[in-house]
């Protein structure tokens, strides 16, 4: 059904149709779209609206249209991002795409907001390192993340990430082998400002953000981050640890 | 920064922001939205849109006017639904609300969706019982629910859920005293349908899905489901049981 009072462009609402419809492999037996009349028909709307949607699809990559032969699909699902104790944005995504890459855009030293002064169990104020990073897969921009780590532990952090484009990589260069996910809170919203930029997302786009407390393997925590990731591009999967209750019965 | 080319109402860009600001607590100081005039400097729109983007928070019982006074705000923060082997949506919410209330929409017995069958271990077509049900709390729905059930073991869930409105009580009935979580999957659409309805959704409005499938203390799966969470209402936090690499160090 759609909704046509609704303060959403009827062609948005199309586009998102259409992805969902390509995400359940409406359309995996040929691997192309539909003719525009077809979809037209499909969604009860005009070959106009049809063009708007597949326009804006194509600019997010998901279909491309092939010079006289239609619009093919370029990509069905969503890169999954595991969160878990181990969660590394390298490992998380390794075996799903090729081409893995962090970008620094801008690095601050500043005093802590208050909730990530408590999330880190800092001083009201105390200096952290800011990092903004945006992480691409197969040169393909997935998540936008913004890092604060406590300044009189990790100064420097922002040249090892530089060099490095890994976290995991920056907290070995200054003394922390390993450490672990704390928590996760995972909200959504409409994309806004930069991200809508950094991300290629179409504007009304959602992003999934997790919002997450890192800690060395003592449990002193060393990061607080903000990922926001391009909701049409990733899911997030949980799969919890098994505990004493079911061990050695999963089947 | 408003988008104005965006396929998106400005009210509804500038009802997003809004919330986003009361979830932040800009406005705790005074638990009142400031004028339509400050708003609108803020936001840089006009006082109609603002008035607008109010409205539709109102409706979405987060802001309150208040005859001869202002607008008072109702609501700052999402309630937060864990995610973890143990998810029941009751005790879940438990701690913060008073007014947990599930409700059936509609039962039926199928042959099962392919990713069903699968996620269930079942044959392609198996029979399932499906429940469509909504979630409220405090008498503000915050989900819907499709959940899948093998028919060979869970005839009469349809009726159990009903008298008990509990899938965990119905389990109970059934002979399921217990069952844990093995996966879920996060994403973000935009609302659609009859989700739009039930939820007393904007349209517009984002929806955070879970897909998940629980299994019974023998890991032989029992329920596959998609539960939709209002995504204004709601956020989903994962706190990862201890492992043993960390065990006893954690702050």
């Amino acid at each position: 059904m759609v909704e046509r009072q609704s303060g959403v462009a009827l062609w948005r609402q199309i586009a998102d149709r259409m992805r969902l419809a390509i995400n359940n492999g409406d359309f995996d037996e040929t691997g192309m779209m539909p003719p525009e009349m077809a979809l037209a028909a499909r969604f009860g709307v005009n070959r106009h609206t049809v063009r708007s949607a597949m326009a804006a699809l194509a600019e997010e990559g998901i279909v491309r249209p092939i010079q006289g032969i239609g619009t093919r699909i370029e990509r069905r699902d969503r890169l999954r991002f595991p969160i878990s104790r181990r969660t590394r944005f390298s490992q998380g995504l390794g075996n799903q795409t090729r081409n893995l890459e962090g970008r620094l855009l801008a690095a601050a030293t500043e005093a802590a907001p208050a909730a990530v002064a408590a999330a880190l169990g800092l001083a009201p104020g105390a200096p952290c390192v800011r990092l903004e990073t945006v992480n691409s897969a197969d040169r393909r921009p997935v998540s936008c993340g913004t890092h604060y780590f406590p300044a009189d532990r990790f100064t420097g952090i922002d040249a090892a990430y530089n060099r490095t484009r890994s976290i995991t990589a920056s907290f070995q260069e200054l003394g922390v082998s390993d450490y672990v996910r704390r928590s996760t809170e995972i909200s959504a919203v409409h994309a806004e400002g930069d991200d809508i930029r950094h991300l290629k997302l179409s504007p009304g786009a959602i992003i999934l953000v997790a919002t997450a407390v890192n800690t060395d393997l003592d449990g002193v925590p060393i990061q607080f981050s903000r990922t926001r990731f391009a909701a049409d591009r990733v899911k997030l999967t949980v799969e919890p640890e098994p505990d004493a209750a079911a061990s050695g019965s999963k089947g």
